[in-house]
């Protein structure tokens, strides 16, 4: 049975985060954020935290065991999900982020993040609703004009219609360069489209009237591949004469996933009756780029939602086993048995969840403040700087807790036993969840090609340079506050390491050798990822020496951090071996061998 | 869709570890095996490999989606079972180990266990049923007495009653000390059961008429713990007066696993009505002993069904590469996308799949060689080397495939993309299926203690005087055929390594340092799996120099060799590290730190 009083994530990590590592307070100093404080974050926290635990939570096992049913054209999602809607658009989070000037709160990125990972931890396929109809409205808040804005952000902000990103096609799926959907100009304000699309995530519902679908196509005679794709706004009703009438964008298909179960996924046809109107959403051919600039907030967006997967199994587990009574401790003949928690390869697999789940929240959390600076710092030069480490620690934000997050999903139906096995209990719903995460908004492959071919490559290095100085004041914090030596030792070697590593690869890509800089790329990603949570868990240590913690929250810290540097930093040498070996064993290998 | 033509197992590799590795043909010179030849065992082998294909594998995914259920207090397994069951059993592979004088064919574990790969491969679940049966009348063979083999063990093997393994309670998993059935003697020849089990596989199905629940229970005034458990035999239906009649075991819940589901698993209730009857099996208070006894075989059968399920992905993801188009060639701009197999981080992920699966299947096959020589070599010193290394190599030959296992699991779905998240595609339910191996017979942490606590640490450190007897030989063999010398000297260090780490462990378990020496366990049971199948990668790679076999298939062997040994053994001396050093994080932390 699922535990009782599972906090899906922990407050007083949330809490410590914010003010101790982060000073979300100093964020209000910025023009933008000048109406905040620490009162409203607080007041903003608590109603979401409370919305998830009292009503999201109770509704996820219900939605996971009824997923959507196709029939009679479209598709009816479960029973619940249009009050729960409407709860999280009265409170704020549709569009808590933007200003007031669209509706929002301009609350910070940072704090809207660890907000929502109590949404996505209670519920993340209810919540999926309100990630892609924020993320469909602020392409057109950030590229559209204001016609488009007044007919379908606005809506979408008020939470009276969804939004969808439309961009997969049947044959195309990481790679966009290759879709075929058209638009077709015609003599009025919009075009005609017609194709094909897969995966699209929430694109009927019947939870509000209309969908607004953002979708990808070409215009007709554009540039062949990346360069040649446009941006569209694609209702599925359209406003004729005062009311909404079909255009002509009908479901295909229902993707039989294997979690989000709240959420469907579709496969679209747009254009079967050559009627299906589309508006141009910025200049034509510029629709990769423009999905390509919300792509960080997307790719973090998966990182919260693999964070708070991870997080509500962590707590599962560790609920389970306080509870749990089996076995004796080491070397002992008592006659009681004790909470598995007491035997110490339990302990290993609930710190190491600890290490991933809470090392991942502190690094959205840190990377949603970059983004925060990065939009609204005081000076151009802050602002820049920001960037930089956002764009750079982007792939990692995603992936590390994408793939990591999996493995501690694992951990947590391997602490639940035989139980763990079944449907009775919730764990191996949270690991069927979470695997969508390295696959959706990119794949882990694509991430590390991203990170080490285009990202620490960039602005001759500056992005990594910006970084090594993070970790160095990182480091010097650490010391100055305490923390154990031998863990600022290893840190300060793994970045020289990571730095050297880097150097000698992007030395190879500029003689040429591509191969040879990117053959690795999964192990850089792996060792700069292992390298930057070892980070994030130092700067966790060392607020937890200066703040007023809880002695047992404190102890936790330290323990984390010291497995995490200690088991985890010492694979840095090793795959910064392999990055630069000769280890082409994959690489050189043919089709026919396998 | 799933892939067409899936191999399940790779005959070529099942043909090179038989005949080129392990010398197969070299059993026939023992006398328990003289009657047989490579005719033989290959004949066995073609007809379970062409039901498995044939047979099985089609209804593996209706299975799936049709899992038993429970109604008028029976369970209702998938029509197609007692058809395939009857044509298992027809296939001899229900006693196809056992000698003549039981039925059956005598044939050497390393044959069989190669067979059996297909048919787990196939369905897991319809197979269990095999399984289960087997190991409950080898029970009855190895300690029961003439009667319970005649009423029993004799049904069993012939195929007409199946078997269980009932273990496990609701309050103590793995616990077994801590079992409270009871058995109370009578004037007859039985004693009267009382108590619940849960978890039992298979003892409820409309297969066959009966099923025979392998039963750990307490007698009345037996010692506490584990010395007094016996083990009796528990029919669901008894026979009075030449009928069946009910032996009061009553279904008391069906479990809804994830996966296996072919096979139901349930709560049993012995006893309700005060009339259950239980026949003792060997002599009283040895029924752990006797479970022990029968426990390599069924934790090298998990390590079977693991690799099995692994190797069933891997093809699956393998097919799908090699069709499935996307993207292009990294460095170029062709105008056609290629199959996703040219993509080096598809390569690396088929690579790594394909080194643990055939790792695996490698190691497994070397197990099961040592089984028959344990049982049927010439010399007693023979035979007890082999025994020796069977024991010591049971946990990694269990625990590598359930855990590595899964690991490739999640990458064949991660190859399929967006389609590897659906249920329209096979690698999700093999990954659900996955699962339960690092669970049952034994969890992964269970196993790394009974490796370093028990196995690596017993008769004076024999066994791992022995196998580094096995590794020194396989890299002399290695050195001779022209393998590479760094490969050669990596493993050579790596056992200096492991031998050394050990040693150390030993004086601190008997310095009664307990915490000390089994700390690390998990780290040290990965240190000497890692090395494990690096060994039987090396041995693979020395025998495709020397033997017939296609280039190809050369080269993919010294690819994966290379993988595993470059990128893999590194691992070892930070684990080793690990194992030694003071990291007492997760040791010392307290049940409220986290």
């Amino acid at each position: 049975m699922p535990a009782q009083g599972n906090p899906l994530i922990d407050d007083g990590l949330v809490d410590f985060l914010l003010y101790a590592v982060l000073d979300a307070e100093s964020l209000c100093q910025l023009e933008a954020y000048q109406q905040h404080s620490k009162e409203t974050f607080d007041l903003y926290i608590d109603s979401v935290r409370r919305f998830a635990r009292q009503d999201l939570w109770p509704t996820y096992k219900p939605m996971d065991e009824n997923p959507p049913v196709f029939r009679d054209g479209r598709i009816h999602t479960h029973p619940g999900l249009p009050a729960l809607f409407e709860q999280m658009v009265d409170l704020g989070v549709l569009s808590a982020t933007r200003s007031e000037s669209v509706g929002g709160q301009q609350m910070p990125m940072l704090v809207h993040t660890l907000a929502s990972a109590y949404l996505m931890a209670a519920n993340l396929g209810a919540y999926g609703f309100i990630g892609l109809t924020h993320g469909a409205a602020h392409l057109i808040e950030a590229f559209g004009d204001d016609e488009l804005k007044t007919q379908f952000m606005e809506r979408m902000y008020a939470g009276e219609w969804t939004g969808t990103m439309a961009l997969t096609e049947p044959h195309a799926g990481s790679s966009l360069a290759d879709i075929t959907t058209t638009a077709t100009p015609t003599d009025h304000d919009y075009y005609l489209i017609k194709g094909s699309k897969i995966f699209i995530s929430g694109a009927d519902h019947g939870i509000t009237d209309n969908v607004i679908n953002l979708t990808l196509a070409r215009i007709e005679g554009a540039p062949e591949g990346t360069k040649g794709i446009s941006l569209f706004a694609v209702p599925k009703l359209r406003e004729e004469g005062g009311r909404l009438v079909s255009n002509d964008v009908t479901v295909a298909g229902l993707i039989h996933k294997i979690g989000w179960k709240g959420l469907p996924s579709l496969a679209l046809e747009f254009g079967d009756e050559g009627d299906c109107r589309g508006w141009l959403v910025g200049e034509p051919n510029q629709g990769l780029r423009y999905m390509f600039q919300m792509m960080n907030q997307a790719r973090i967006m998966v990182g919260v939602n693999a964070a708070a997967t991870a997080s509500a199994a962590y707590h599962e587990s560790r609920l389970y086993a306080l509870d749990r009574k089996q076995g004796r401790k080491l070397g002992t003949r008592d006659s009681e048995p004790v909470p598995i928690i007491e035997h110490a390869d339990v302990r290993r697999m609930l710190l190491r969840q600890k290490a991933i789940v809470e090392g991942s929240l502190a690094l959205l959390a840190t990377v949603a403040k970059y983004a925060d600076v990065a939009d609204h710092g005081t000076t151009e030069q802050e602002r820049e700087r920001a960037q930089l480490l956002l764009d750079l620690l982007t792939p990692v934000a995603k992936t590390f807790p994408a793939e990591r997050g999996f493995e501690a999903n694992a951990l947590a139906i391997q602490i639940h036993g035989g139980y763990g096995y079944t449907s009775e209990y919730l764990p191996e719903a949270f690991m069927r969840d979470q695997k969508l995460n390295s696959l959706h908004e990119g794949t882990s492959g694509i991430q590390s090609m991203d990170l080490l071919g285009r990202k620490v490559m960039s602005k001759g290095g500056a992005p990594l340079r910006a970084l090594a100085e993070e970790l160095t004041s990182a480091i010097g914090r650490a010391r100055e506050s305490g923390c154990d030596r031998d863990l600022c030792d290893a840190l300060e070697r793994a970045v020289e390491t990571v730095g050297a590593t880097t150097m000698q690869l992007g030395q190879r890509g500029m003689s040429g050798d591509t191969d040879g800089m990117l053959g690795h790329s999964w192990d850089y990603l792996d060792m700069f990822a292992t390298l930057v949570i070892g980070w994030q868990w130092l700067l966790m240590d060392a607020a937890a020496h200066t703040s007023s913690i809880s002695e047992t929250r404190r102890r936790g810290i330290e323990a984390a951090a010291r497995y995490w540097i200690q088991t985890e930093i010492p694979r840095i040498s090793i795959l910064a071996n392999l990055c630069l070996s000769n280890e082409r064993s994959y690489i050189d290998a043919e089709a026919d061998w396998f």
